[in-house]
């Protein structure tokens, strides 16, 4: 089978398909329009598809022949971001963006679904597209499991666009891939007062400086240095007024890492500075902590099934090493219950001005790599069904 | 001449009108229904008066004996607090309330200017008296100034009904008695980016708090132990959200001291702490600073007069000393222009629940205090004019 | 009595007494030969005096009036400096130097000695005179009141020659003079380890830095600006090489104040912030207090006397108001037991050079002083003893 | 050529010499008796040898077939600890002991030596032995290599026996394995004073504790996380007494890294924090940086020849991944003049007590690992020599 010459006779049609959804962007857990246009593609091609985690689609396409199942899965959720682009296909809904590239996923999914539609009688096994809704707020990919997206799956393969790696390049080494993402926050209770009589309060503004700094301790003195770790307080917002003592203190932050162990310790660490810098001051913290999302970990041998993949269809050259990500992923959700591998696929182009960083008002895709992404997803999917 | 009966006489006439100000607080510079009320009682006296700074009356005596000119100065407007007495008189502007005492200011000078529109002929000079607008807000005391209110003053005695000391005892001090106000803002510029990337930027969050630490050192190793000064960062917003690295983050703060030389330097070791401190993390920092009410600075002589007037008036014991105040008071303005003395003059009787603190929303007069306020109003400038 | 008078005529003897103990300076507690001396004039007086506190002296002038008893005193011990000025009786004590005027106190009081023992029959009570040792390490004066110095004592003069103040001014302030000096030791356990593994150890440096900057805050956040106070680490010695974890940190700090309620929460506040923020750091924090020495807080009264007495020798214009002094004196300890003054007497003469700062190894005293001290010694005990 | 039964025959004749060194460990730089042993044992095989870097020796074995050469490197000095084995061949030089395993080195080495000696005929190339001094003190390798060790030289492989991985265990991956090791100093000056008058100077203890928490955001907010990076200040001394301002204060560190490009921006880092936030106290700070020793970095050829030597002398078991190594290593320095590999050679062994860490007072070494490290002395070099 020809898969880089399927690929290409859908080119086409995925270019088309991912133009509209870049024009009719939605919010994460919102992508109506683009979920009930998956469905109508889907049924033209008369694959069988249900709804699932709201607005998220499953397909099946059961192969003739018997063997494994293998899913792929697209995101297709927006971000609240305002387009600068100036192309025909520009977003149409005001403050809504495209600009992780999700479209293109979407739209490669519905490219690789018709393709399978036609070699369904080749096909030794099962193949299971997910159409994933609100990846950027990490729920869509819990909600699919919830409703079923993983059941009877042995392997999931999955991919991102990559505007930090050049058009046919293409990374999908083993191990960590993307971080855990944890997000916290930090009340720091102090007593207010007026701000002439700082000695009548405890002053939440100089509580939470402190934290801030004692913070910044987790990554340079409490975890080795050997693993990537990343500790940030986004936002703080302490007080009321220039004359008021601030009686309270509110940090928001998040946590980055790729070793699992992590979130066992990170919290208490998070926890204990915070307790007690504030004692020190007289004042209270209390902590609020959620693992968002779990690490992208590639499961070593899919690792290596994909870089064989990989090379069939970007040659021996395309296949890179590329440097772990410190975003976050729900993708992760999928790898905890069965192995896996999640793919980056480049799309940056400088001539084309398709470099720009994911979630950029002027992020684009390179849209040669549409092709590049149908292939691979098939290639992935037909060698696992065909090894096993 | 008996002041204390004087006063006695004029001591329902001022219960009522300060009920009646109280009932109706308005926010500074906006006092419109009380100027009003106070220029149609001038009227009814007699009593010449001119429309100043805005909604200010200056109200001029002119006694029947040649001398000298002295200044009484009451303040009028209102807070932006919510009333939670239950007094008959409870404040009917929601939102709004008399919690300083301006209220019995205003009614005692009125008093004042009736005793005097009945004792001219034994006057010897002139009694200018003050209805100020906007002084919590620092502003109107320039303003009446700028409408020659000082025109021609000799000396001029203020005071405050104050909650911390117990009703019937004055405090006349000389020398500093409340603080300088400045006021400033930090900007903190740093570079945005994801929170996961941080070394992409340079997280103002971080900068701020450092600059917040650093600020401490001010008054704990820059300035003379020996001279009250508080710096205090009232306020502090950094960053928008949790993971993203915050660009910008903004201080709002105020400065308090007593030794006008203080200002010469202050803002300059704010400005450099918050520069340098920025460019350690190759952030800026831009400092906005406004020097708001000058020190309350008594004379010496006229603080003498003032406390032999207040010893006739509340007795021996009466005359206290009191600590000085680290809020401000525009009655520095006027100081600047002629010598004089500011009184603190006591409410606080726990029993009837005047002890709360100003600007409390349960803040309340012992309106015992205003028979003593009318006489010591009258009995210093009489002994001012007397004297002269 | 011509007290003017009497002090010029002991005033060659006081000026050679004083260069004498100029050229011996001794240590604090080892004041040998100057106690010898003090002795040996005092026996050729033939006034009665004893041993006590190591190398004090107590004398007492019984006169032969009844009255009460008025106690001076005067230190006698000197500083480990090396002198820098090339007088004829510059120190011969290599590295030891009166740099704080007390040889010019003991010489005064010598004089005074001589005057009393002559006009004892003039005398309505008794004089004690305190030769006291060991001032600079604050051990003297308790010394001496264990062996009897304050048994009887109705009220006690001191003064300290001082080069802030011109040659011919004097200060004699009620209230509190010279500050409390406490002497605090914080050591941080933290725990070593290869510089390079940060994370398998306990960072004191890190520790140590932080407990640093938040102590900034007792004086700018948690204690009245309208009371002096200082925190002060003088002292921080953390690890041991520059690529070994720092296992442990000490501080060595001292704290002033004027408020002796102070003492009484100030222990606290430095422990609570030691620990605390340790704890924060999984560090251990243990905090050495020690009260060295008392407020030195004039009684008024006495000061009022002081202040007649004063302007009897120094005229009017001679009586200044002089800021309090952040450094401490055990003649505290003296105040305890009885009412009493301590007096700040000019020595500061530019063109003589006799301004530098108590210990510099410049200091030097105008000795047109040593008239002016005794002559004040001697009004203020006799104006104390005619009074009673 | 059976190159484990090799070793095995040099196996008692390794333990025998690896035991003497023990006992007579030397310091960097001094390693004479050493020297001499290690040139006895040459001269005794016929092997040619040179005297360089000081106490460092070169050998050279030139195979009787043409080929390349390949330098194979042993250190030799030991360190400053008392050792607390009691082993029959505990150190004799008090205070000093191989506590880090170079007694092994350089014993493995020699019986390297000896192997080669007799299989010169076969050799198809020239071996260079390296026993080199002053490991401890990153001194040694440049001396060395100034005295001709890398002279012709076409690879070179080193080894360090290592207590966190068990005997039998060699870890050989390509890239950074050893950090960079800088070491700096900042000199904060403020300006003393009396500690009860912090106004009048700047305290270098609160401008040096500033400082150091500042540059704990180098690693957490301004490198990237995805790779190893430590600054450690191991030692700070700041101010003299209790009761003086500190006017200096002296900080001494060490960073580690991977990157080499990190050396181009870290030391402007350290200075741009040190000197702003000195800026914004009125101080001053001074700061020398030295690059001590860079990362070994494993050239991948290198590396793959290793790992298949490796394999055949400890199976594939044997070859493990290993983190990498925060220490330094000046093994570094031949790696700039020629490819090569540096492999950690496993020698815990918790029954046998081989498992402290190293530069500990109870560090021994599993002498099973001697004959381990011979043969993949031996293999790497053959194996490099017969493949060109």
């Amino acid at each position: 089978m020809d898969i880089k010459k399927l690929a290409a006779e859908v080119k086409d049609y995925v270019i088309e398909l991912r133009r509209e959804f870049h024009m009719y962007p939605e919010k994460s857990g919102e992508e109506i329009r683009t979920s009930r246009r998956v469905k109508e593609e889907l049924d033209k091609m008369g694959i069988l598809n249900i709804n699932a985690g709201g607005t998220g689609i499953i397909a099946t396409i059961k192969g003739e022949k018997p063997g494994k199942t293998v899913a792929l899965r697209a995101d297709m959720d927006a971000l609240e971001v305002s387009e600068k682009n100036n192309k025909p296909y520009k977003s149409k809904n005001e403050g809504l963006m495209h600009a992780c590239g999700h479209d293109g996923h979407t739209a490669m999914l519905l490219g690789v679904a018709k393709i399978l539609s036609e070699i369904k009688s080749e096909l030794p096994g099962t193949v299971k597209l997910i159409f994933q809704p609100a990846e950027e707020v990490a729920q869509g990919a819990l909600r699919m499991i919830d409703d079923g997206a993983m059941d009877g799956v042995d392997n999931i393969f999955g991919m991102h666009l990559w505007s930090g790696l050049p058009t046919g390049k293409v990374s999908v080494e083993a191990g960590p891939r993307m971080a855990a993402v944890d997000v916290f926050d930090i009340t720091v209770q102090g007593k207010g007062g007026h701000g002439s009589a700082p000695h009548e309060g405890v002053d939440a503004v100089v509580v939470a400086s402190n934290i801030v700094m004692a913070l910044q301790t987790i990554v340079s003195r409490e975890f080795t240095p050997l693993e990537p770790l990343v500790v940030t307080v986004g936002k703080l917002v302490a007080g009321t007024r220039f004359n008021v003592l601030a009686s309270e203190a509110k940090l928001e932050g998040t946590n980055r890492y790729f070793n699992p162990k992590t979130k066992d310790v990170l919290p208490q660490a998070i926890e204990r500075i915070a307790k007690q810098v504030a004692a020190g001051y007289r004042a209270e913290a209390y902590v609020n902590y959620k693992f968002a999302t779990s690490p992208v970990i590639n499961d070593p041998e899919s690792s290596s099934l994909a870089a064989k993949a990989a090379e069939k269809i970007v040659g021996r050259d395309g296949l890179v090493e590329y440097e772990k990500v410190m975003g976050g992923e729900d993708f992760a959700e999928y790898l905890k219950l069965a192995p896996g591998v999640f793919a980056l696929v480049g799309i940056g182009n400088e001539k084309k001005g398709t470099n720009y960083p994911h979630h950029n008002p002027n992020f684009d895709l390179d849209e040669d790599v549409l092709e590049i992404g149908v292939a691979l997803y098939l290639q992935y999917a037909l060698d696992y069904l065909n090894q096993n």
